[in-house]
């Protein structure tokens, strides 16, 4: 569901920057014509993601001559040993595209398996995992889709498509109410705001107000407890700023909607997948 | 060091990205008069990298009206509070960079650090320790910039500009020592050869076949240890594969001469940084 | 509040289509040393639009010895004969800038201005004007700012910021009530879905689908009505599809929330804005 | 005969403007394996232009599994109801490129039945239709394709491939007589030059001067039928200025050979074309 | 005269090229603050072209303190040891942008003096002498304009500008004179027409096809001043094909107006130029 | 061998550099549907180089109805009249990609037939020619590749793939043993290091700095025979300027091991090489 011609966009700037001009070794050492074959295997457990962006790496190396068959498809489970794909066609093909294509699919692998973990942490308490806009320069799509693939979901994809309120937008607009009444009648009906409050105060102005979402900065369990009890379900609450794997089933369990995690796309562990060529 | 043409294209790819067509919020609120100051403040202790590039990002944004002081440059070691940057100028300018200047500096600063961390490990062994072409596709010289400032070194930049011989290259090539020499018939002057070596046999067989650099493949530290003995001095020798911190003060005693880790630019842990903006 | 970034990128496409590689008359007749003055005067009454991008054009082409003063800003009500800018600079950059400058401002003033027309043909009514993707290629965060110059606003701006369902996914998705609940489980909850509806029916259904907006495709006016009772605010209605200037009044006082016209971005006037030049 | 790495270049750009990153509600709703077919229907009568760049819009997004038949072609009448294409394909494909391509044909079409409208307004009259630069950023090869697709004729495409002497020339090159003879020794001989004069003193000089092109700038109509005596073939007669569909017939027959209006590309009313989508 | 916007993207294309990540000489041995001044020196005799181009590189690469003076400009003749221009700003600067900077001189000013040394071979002899199509990618514009600076004239720039018939053209045309006639028809005002002939029979059809201008391809002089004869004026000619140094007096004693060479800008040979740095 | 994103990119570059919006004779004289067949023939004796490209040229045009046919491959030996390559499809097709495709194979061609002469002077010497980092601004991977078509080699491909110390890096890092010593603990493993020596002394000090190439600038045949002899296989000896056909055999048998010619690539004299097209 990633947009094509941004992915296609991306895996060509990947190999002009891989193959600046010649792959030294492969372009004198192997054959033009010889042939192979290569799996790609997951050398760990977790959630495969990113499998059609790596074979794509190698049609546009190789619109012709390249073939590949898919066993686990974007969102599976894989364990230590799964092959993944099944790619043939000219051995100079699998060369030159095989860095920049584990270096996508681990990457992607890596965040899914991730969010995917932390689904599972929330499981049943009826919670929402979402991303941030804490993404690397050129892969926010990328990888906020391989956010989905984990089973978690979206923040805002930009400062377009969502208004968010601080401080500084805040204190500009006059306080809460003002600001986002202000706000209200600029922006189009499908935008949401949400507005960042720090104490119960701001939350029940927030209310007042009449924001889509609101969310809670850093605030202990208990005052989130709390918020939730207020908010009623008049807002969606959003709970962010540090929440760790050991503190987010407790964050969960208070009631809160959204549980929004940096990490998922700031701290990436690539996915350990390997691809064997046999010539 | 990095290309400024480079830079710049990465920060107005990034800044399309988050600023799609309107910052929903900050257009709406923030008189476009306001000016306001801002400090970049570490959260953490590490080494900061990337300050210039975090600071063009606003320039970018506004060629005119933007001005910093920089407290901390790239390599410097960094403890909880210390202020890095100085920034003013219009709010809104200020809050439309935020998010892509911290993910650029958190990242690089994120890359400098687990650097750092490492070249202290294996301090006053001699070895050094190099990334690898296991980076994010369209940053790869930010990400290698980043382990230079960290004190690391690069590896090969790309396929182009240095060859290294797998067993494909190797097979094809009609063994170690055929490859090597059909490979330097071909090859510039000016480009390294390096080959794979899995046991001690294959590395002989490199010494002889003169290659500049081999890369001993997963190797366990008794057999390291051999390899350094044998080679003694003839090619220069590179450690990769399953090396941990655990690991790697016992892989640097050994003698080799290169560590190669690919976690360096593949598995990176934003180091956190703020922007605290008071208008 | 553009970009800038996709401004400057707009204009030097712009000039690159409109100054191939010379311009044949000025570079050849016109002495590099000669500087002169210009204005841009609007021809018409309306609402000016792009003055600051119309201004960029010659600060793109030359970056020392242009300058500006501008008289009427973005939104501001022009009449016939007011000046909206003085230029100064080198004859050559203001005649190389004047054809791709008055473009830019003539198509955006058009925009503003016809937006702004029917602000005031429906004012008092509550309604709001928004525009639609019904826009031209590499356009549309131009044509969509100069719509909210003129008075109006944006409707999503592609087709990831909003969720929009018409009879194709709601078929799939095995009705109203299934596709909405099947959506919201997958979307962020920045997201709002708007349903499509044909008659009061489906509108009910949309409804108790909890939908945050309705789109009342084609409805007459008295439907309309009808589907305002029935909504009672518990969704945004917006009316779409075949309404004119003539029809426009009637349709605000139906009491619908949004009135959604893609002719304001599909169908522009240039609005008369001239450009002369005195060495 | 649209260069085709422009038109894929604007249509990517546009597929990128309108999926930033996914289609909401598409890619969670429609199964990616559901075929479907959809017909691109007139609902007005004009010429259709356009139709290729539309069908390449789908092809473009998905070239496998995309097919299409075209019954009406660029240049061809339609009228109400007339099917101009048929596509089959994944109706996730037809989804997603349905705005884009619409967007597409309604604007090219627009401009050939302008265009179209004003050549029968003079036919029999042997004056020709000439666009201007008045075009949108971007978009002037599409758009001057339409005009020609039209029947119209395409004035000088950019500054570089036409030279055309406005007054700030004259004045600089030292009056009509100079800045011809000036010009000409610095321009190839592939490239004419006009020269814009305002009254018949200065026809007679651009007529002495050798000028390839005279354009008759705002003049009465009566003064243009005495331009087309005095001139009596000695240079093209171009009547620009202030003519409407009112005037139009008068100006062509007082014999100018050229009448161009900048209305055919800068104030475009979309031709409505429809495209109705069946699972 | 060239277009700024082109040649920045050329620079900085350049720039990216030559700089892949980092200078590795440069940046590890020159200290960031060390300034220090350079000149450009001819070291042959010719025509200089591309100052200003090669002044840019340096521009571009750091717009703050970089500074120069011109003493030799575009056009002007240079000898042996001349002074073209003296640069100042910080080494690392001058080092990183030095070949870049050569090249794009030394090809643009290799051009202009080769263009020169052959307009001086005709002098008095009325002809002008054009380039061609025969440029390398991308640097059409770059080379076209040195062979203006050269004192030589730009043929048609594109396939666009001016319409030349070859045999396919005139055969699938049905004849010179029905080409010509429908193409009139087709082509704007400002398209001039050339076409090529092969004899004389060829050329009469062509004068009489009223053709702007006819190419006499691989015609001996004797039949060339036939054909001025033939012509009268009623054309321009074009004598083109094998016309060397040595030829080229006879040819333009023919009296035929124009003489295309594609040597000028297909065989260029660099013209010396140093730049020393003195630290 | 050339990266097939990277000639994509050049050959649409040169098409829209062509074909502005239209092929003024081709699109209004050749029928769409007419085909047609063309043949590339040498003209001329040399190595054939750019086949691949210039058939690509017309593939990236018309991906549907054009074939091809090569006789002769990159590498290969041509004589006046061989049939390189022969092609077949639409006319229209054909004509548009002539251009194009014969200025990209006769500008690679004349590279690697100018390389092979060059090899052929210093046959059985054991000497290596290598080309420079002077070429033309985004065409320097072709004309490398070029240049290892004709047997030659590639010295480094741009400023991070190598270091090359000049006087001012030497004079900055405090001669040369410490300027060697400084970068040697900054670059990484696979980095080779060349310094530019003037005299005999400079040698030593290179020699002894383990240098890993040496190159000898502008000396005298004695003077290198006196390094060849001092340096003993300690390093490798480039020799470089002034060299000419006449003296390179002379230069060879001095025993250097690399002989670097700028000419290769920044004065190319085209190969002539001629399309026929049959419709």
């Amino acid at each position: 569901m990633l947009n094509p011609i941004y992915t296609d966009n991306l895996i060509k700037q990947a190999l002009l920057e891989d193959i600046n001009y010649i792959d030294a070794a492969t372009d004198y050492l192997i054959p033009q014509d010889q042939l192979g074959r290569a799996v790609f295997m997951a050398k760990a457990d977790g959630i495969v993601c990113g499998v059609d962006v790596a074979m794509r790496v190698f049609e546009v190396l190789d619109s012709r001559d390249f073939e590949y068959k898919i066993f686990k498809n974007d969102g599976e489970h894989v364990s230590y040993g799964d092959i993944i794909a099944e790619l043939s066609g000219p051995v100079r093909t699998l060369l030159k595209g095989e860095r920049t294509a584990l270096n996508l699919i681990q990457h992607m692998s890596g965040i899914a398996t991730a969010a995917n973990k932390i689904i599972r942490l929330v499981e049943d308490t009826g919670v929402s995992i979402a991303d941030t806009r804490k993404t690397l320069p050129g892969l926010r799509s990328l990888q906020k889709y391989a956010v989905t693939v984990g089973g978690a979901k979206n923040h805002r994809y930009n400062l377009s498509d969502g208004a968010m309120l601080k401080d500084n937008h805040i204190d500009a607009g006059g306080g809460i109410t003002n600001a986002v009444a202000a706000l209200r009648k600029r922006l189009g009906h499908m935008i949401k705001i949400e507005v960042e409050v720090r104490n119960l105060d701001e939350l029940k102005e927030a209310i007042e107000a009449e924001a889509d979402v609101i969310m809670l900065d850093n605030m202990d369990v208990e005052t989130m407890k709390r918020a939730v009890e207020i908010t009623d379900g008049r807002a969606l609450l959003e709970a962010s700023g540090g929440i760790t794997e050991e503190t987010i089933r407790e964050v969960a369990e208070t009631g809160v909607d959204i549980i929004s995690i940096g990490a998922l796309t700031h701290s990436v562990k690539a996915f350990d997948i390997s691809m064997k060529i046999k010539a």
